[in-house]
């Protein structure tokens, strides 16, 4: 039996997605529990209306909020607030995972400062699913904002660590890596750029193909990309921007006047597909790469869609033992 | 009368649709004249061919061709390129501007080992004119790949080039210049952008907005984004990378069977004007900002449309004596 705990308060939209999402969860899994922590009285009320199942979850009060504009600093200031409490649980090796749709900046504090990273790993990497051109098919990239400068070494430890998630929970036997660059060749780039290219090259453990250009990290060419987390957090938020405003200048387009709005409507379903491709919301978790036990990040605003498949894939690395396997082949450098 | 120099070689159209956008741009202005600069036979038969107003051009023989895909090491390979004797012309002021459609590797090597910078800058700046979701409305946005690295100090002159252009070209008397950063916080960022917030906030005649997050570049809020060169690389291919990528997806669904065909076709005006708002193509021209003279590049595949606008903005810098009064708000330091 594994156990997850989650961090219940901090989100955009409350706690009933989460408890929905719950609901549903724990009737197609019979192997896993859960520490739901948060405010105890808020907790007790709507886990009773949901009428969640009782030997399936325990309830850890708290009493302070790290709220989602909130950053690093409250991590310090607020040790009795449901996001610092989980990442003790996880230290402690009290659960198997933990699991927020908390501030991003604060989440990373606390599980550098808390929980500590793998040996030979310096600070965590954020790893997000980014959907392609084919729709259900993620690129992983990594890192995309947990560190602002990275050196060759660590662009090498994120080329493993998302290949042994590939190769162990996705299923993807031989995962292609390429690092993001300003263009193909092996000389562009900074120094270690250059470093991590040639590193990665000799890796005969990784299957790398070079350098990818942002133009291409939606093409769906490879399975992992590996960048310092500053370039990566600059391109994924220029990707998210794009998609919203090429979407709001169709939309735009598309209901311009009563004859537009009409044949768009009767289009529906191939806009549907579109949007479905490109959103983000399908993608809602991240994982917290590096840290000495399994972590998720899920978006501020998940629904109960993406919280079920949060959870899901955060119970998909738990029972694949992921972080032992990674530790394994980090150990290595291979 | 003024004169501007045409690299006509190495593009991937070849030069008919220069030719054809030449035809255009000389009936319709009387104070410009050309060196067009290429083959020689080529060139005589294409103008006699279209029956070019021979008062208003001359030809400039070369024997050499830096292919789209070269690089810097080809400027000084090929000393008797159409792009090398392009940048000496513009160099001993035989003209006042230079345009080339060849390749920007080795297009910015040229100006800056022949031509040369204004005295205070140290390398120049790449200025393409980005679309928003405001069609018609674009954003400056630079260094977008001229340079790998660039300091605090490079941020500055980029916005004060950049203003001066905003204001003597684009007659906009307070353009808003923010830094392209992972978030909008002074705190944000690496060093050089937190220090090249306090000059910016500091130069009174910079109508600075703070910072800019990458998901807001295509959102019209600002009119001049200053980064470092491989960060704006970055961001630029990103942006088209997404659109591309998303275009793609729309048209595959749309396209799917014979009834989605059949009402797209219907809304071919509507997907116009999506296509018209994004397109990098309306918006082929850069500029090369930081030299002693005007240069700029237009995209290789540009048709005689971008040619026409290219050639159009490039004779408004000329007319506006651009690199004069840029060189003297650089030299001022505002």
């Amino acid at each position: 039996m594994s156990k997850i705990a989650i961090d219940m308060m901090g989100t955009d939209l409350g706690i009933k997605p989460i408890i929905d999402a719950l609901k549903v969860f724990m009737k197609k899994y019979d192997d896993v529990t859960f520490i739901l922590i948060g405010a105890e009285k808020e907790l007790k009320t709507a886990t009773a209306v949901a009428k969640l199942d009782n030997t399936k979850y325990e309830i850890f009060a708290t009493t302070e909020v790290i709220a989602m504009t909130e950053g690093m600093m409250e991590v310090r200031r607020k040790p009795n607030s449901s996001m610092v409490r989980g990442t003790e649980l996880l230290r402690d090796q009290k659960v198997d995972a933990l699991v927020s749709g908390g501030s991003t900046a604060a989440f990373l504090a606390a599980c550098h400062f808390i929980v500590g990273e793998i040996s030979g790993v310096s600070r965590p990497a954020f790893m997000p699913f980014i959907p392609t051109v084919n729709k259900g098919k993620s690129v992983l990239m990594l890192d995309v904002g947990a560190n602002l400068e990275n050196d060759a070494q660590d662009l090498v430890n994120f080329a493993i660590m998302a290949s042994v998630y590939a190769q162990e929970i996705m299923h993807n036997p031989k995962p292609s890596v390429a690092i993001l660059n300003i263009g193909e060749e092996a000389s562009k780039g900074k120094d270690y750029h250059k470093e991590a290219y040639k590193l990665l090259a000799n890796n005969k453990n990784i299957f790398f193909k070079g350098n990818i250009e942002p133009r291409n990290i939606t093409s769906d060419v490879v399975d992992i990309i590996v960048t310092d987390g500053f370039t990566g957090n600059i391109a994924l938020k220029t990707l998210e921007g794009m998609a919203k405003n090429l979407m709001g200048v169709i939309k735009y387009e598309l209901t311009k006047n009563f004859y537009r709005k009409l044949k768009a409507f009767s289009l529906r379903k191939a806009f549907r597909g579109i949007r479905e491709t490109f959103d983000y919301r399908n993608n809602a978790a991240a994982l917290v790469l590096g840290l000495r036990a399994i972590a998720v990040k899920t978006h501020g605003s998940s629904d109960e869609k993406s919280w079920i498949s949060t959870l899901e894939l955060t119970r998909t690395a738990v029972v694949n033992d992921f972080v032992q396997k990674m530790t394994v082949k980090l150990l290595k450098g291979d």
